[in-house]
């Protein structure tokens, strides 16, 4: 007697649990891979998997570095786990592919189509992933081009990949698209804004979106901890700050009396970009009362935040950076089409040795 | 030759910081108490030390529960280090006093005169203090009778103990004032408040705030584990929820069905207020798209919530629990009084011995 077991179809994609029994596709051991399209979702033939950097040095370092090994090495975990989730880092990536099928309660509910090129913007922690073989790894950026393919659930995020802007480039800043699309909605015109480490990739697009949203009558001081580095110049050449401070984030006292000296009431709104720890108490202590502190960086201590707050008595709103917001992807992308320089400076950096058909005009 | 170092009085307190040099009375090793307030300070003969739970364990395992060990070791602390901050568990608590001096640049800017007695509402481990004697150690509740005084900085926050309610029920709700003072700010009316943890003291003090704002044209519902316990009567016959709804915090699924079992589009506020680690993702699941999650508990975990959200395809607005809000020690007080059913129950748990001539009327 053969039982078949049929699962409802889960937004979140809990009908592909395998085991354990009841968890969520993150929390899973192992996903259901297969390659048909429930109603409620989309099915992409993958040609390039962008592994996460801490779960990629992790396998690196575990196979010497060898490109086979490392191919071996991924084919292997998602064999057993139908999903690219390294077990010791935890962590996962993203993919770049192809539409293959679109499921049909889904079908007249999104702007997407069968042959569309797409990048997912959710992690392959919790992606059906199938990899029918590896064909070529790259160990200096860690991507790693496939045959295979992928699921992403009805909840699942995605952009379309740019015509007019380097692959590289978009994944790059589809990976901090959160940042910028927030600044937008959080800053208002004629306000101060602080962005602290403004010269990395989250800080360029946030200081390009705050000053377009505070207008002439607003101020956009960016914060950087060394004014001779190659960003800090394209600081100042994008024209998308008014004041550059340099100054340490992980010194509270320094860092807000800087801001202090050019914003005598302090910021509206402040937003941390960096990634170094113990930069709480200086993000706070540089924003007005009732002011607003985004925290984008994936350093923030929760408690340093809330009790750095209270310790200080500033009658502020913090607020979780997410990675989401409606239209993220396409602020970013816009964001460099109206900024050559930064745009020039991305192309750079993220896709030297590309051709520069697809750089910025 | 002498040399004067003239250290000039700074809002967070920073001119009392003896060692290391630069730091901020929190990270300091030690600050001085010298008992004469500068311009911008409160100076408060102390009565009584609360020490946080924490550190009270830890200090009261160290003596062995001996209550003249642990007085003798609080004495030690403070005299090393001019303020009770336990090295080990790196917490301090609060004081209860009577003000005996304002500097001159703060007197008539603050609500507040000599002889009134306050609690602080920042931690001690930050709060210059000296202790001449120790008069008695209650081993239950961490509560430390000295003869001594404290510094409070002109950032500091305080409250004056109400003539009208038990010291101790004060107490307890200061510690969560936060809590229902922002769910005040938060919560419109005609809306959807999810109270996670509302038998909880900031469960409580929350759902009622959230009612009465909401209005009758809104609805709070209130997530409890256990539809058994003493504080889930109270909930009920407060009337400050619509629903009450039985269910396992960390199973997101669960808890997120059950919402929407009574509120189809899901939440616009959701409140955490649980004290127990993996209830983000099934606090953003209960929260409408452009919802907003307030995490108040302190178990919460930044990573948890930034990738959560991005992992599920929320666009919500997340915001760390700040223990501070304008006014929020008056707002914990008056929750009180408008709800003698809490106020009660608050009395019979956290101040049974006490006579009840400052009970609710």
């Amino acid at each position: 007697m053969s039982m078949v077991v049929k699962r409802a179809p889960h937004r979140l994609g809990t009908h592909r649990v395998l085991e354990p029994s009841g968890a969520m596709p993150q929390n899973a051991w192992r996903l259901d891979n297969s390659p048909v399209a429930f109603e409620n979702e989309i099915v992409c033939d993958v040609d390039v998997l962008n592994i996460d950097s801490a779960s990629f040095k992790q396998i690196a370092d575990h196979c010497g570095g060898d490109a086979d090994a490392i191919g071996a090495h991924v084919l292997r975990t998602v064999r057993e786990r139908g999903k690219q989730h390294n077990p010791v880092t935890g962590s996962g990536g993203m993919f770049i592919g192809r539409v293959r099928e679109i499921g049909t309660a889904l079908r007249a509910r999104i702007d997407l189509a069968a042959g569309e090129r797409i990048a997912s913007l959710v992690s392959l922690t919790l992606t059906p992933l199938h990899v029918a073989h590896v064909k070529r790894v790259d160990v200096t950026t860690g991507r790693v081009w496939i045959e295979g393919h992928a699921v992403l659930f009805e909840s699942g995020l995605w952009a379309k990949l740019p015509h007019d802007i380097d692959e590289s480039v978009a994944l790059a800043v589809f990976d901090v698209a959160g940042a910028p699309a927030q600044v937008r909605r959080l800053a208002q015109p004629g306000q101060s804004v602080v962005v602290i480490g403004a010269d990395g990739k989250s800080g360029l697009l946030s200081c390009a979106q705050a000053k377009a949203r505070v207008g002439s009558g607003g101020c956009v001081i960016g914060l950087i901890p060394d004014g001779n580095a190659p960003s800090a110049r394209i600081l100042r050449e994008a024209g998308i700050v008014d004041h550059i401070v340099v100054a340490d984030a992980q010194d509270a006292l320094e860092m807000s009396e800087a801001v202090r000296a050019i914003a005598p009431d302090l910021a509206d709104v402040v937003v941390n970009c960096v990634n170094v720890p113990n930069t709480e108490l200086g993000s706070i202590l540089c924003t007005k009362d009732r002011g607003t502190v985004y925290f984008f960086s994936m350093s923030t201590s929760f408690t340093a935040a809330a009790l750095g707050a209270e310790g200080v008595g500033k009658d502020i709103t913090m607020i979780v950076g997410n990675g989401y917001a409606k239209g993220h992807a396409q602020t970013a992308l816009q964001t460099l089409r109206d900024h050559p320089r930064i745009h020039a400076y991305f192309h750079e950096r993220y896709a030297p040795h590309t051709d520069a058909s697809k750089g910025p005009q």
